[in-house]
């Protein structure tokens, strides 16, 4: 399965992008991750990284708050599908347009909290391996 | 305002360690993090160490989902009541007994998903010193 997360800002060295490095190397499902610098244009550029026909997931507080779970099964469904690529995008502080909001295929949300979007790139990462564990029945995921 | 956080296990150095000492770092209000070794007697140790004044908040994704605002707001009022001091639970990966589920005043979920335990200390103080900032009314938090 080929994973790409398109994410507004540039991170930094230091503890989140060492937590990511973890997720990224302990899972078996190909993540590129593609930083986008933010910029009065982000909201074009994000559009132009994103073909007609990968599966774009939109991470926004306002979006739909599903299991872990109920995740994988969307992992699942998009594996035995004809989409290329799942596509996960992540904005900037003030979050994206309306533009990609329509082209999003679903948005997801971490709980009603407000989360600081560099953190969400761990969350993210952490979602996706567990979903992996889960569809390959390992006990990372206890149910 | 008296925060301690309850947490069973024991998180190693590494990039989560330094994740939460620096948001303790950047927080004025007083965070303890009291660790709780991982045993068959871990609820009971966990129960000692709650007093019958202060208020808990259980971490568990069967809680409620309250947005960042609604948390602040609940630090609000606990600031301007009688009790001593708010301590949060985070148990181990297997959960914590019914007596504290019973004990807790509230039950808090970050969303739908599962997460790591040593994943949502980090998420928990995050969301603490986003209360704090919401309460000073810095634009930390973006509304």
């Amino acid at each position: 399965m080929k994973i790409r997360i398109l994410a507004v800002g540039k991170l930094k060295q230091g503890p989140l992008a060492e937590l990511i490095s973890q997720y990224l190397k302990r899972c078996q499902w190909q993540i590129k991750i593609t930083e986008i610098d933010h910029s009065p244009r982000e909201n074009e550029i994000l559009l132009t990284k994103i073909s007609d026909d990968d599966h774009v997931i939109l991470l926004d507080e306002n979006g739909k708050n599903i299991s872990s779970q109920q995740l994988s099964e969307t992992f699942e469904t998009l594996q035995n599908s004809s989409r290329s690529k799942i596509v996960f995008i992540i904005g900037g502080a003030t979050g994206v347009g309306e533009y990609i909001k329509k082209r999003a295929d679903m948005t997801l949300a971490f709980g009603s909290q407000t989360w600081p979007h560099m953190l969400v790139r761990v969350m993210l990462v952490e979602q996706i391996y567990r979903a992996e564990q889960i569809l390959k029945g390992h006990p990372y995921h206890k149910v």
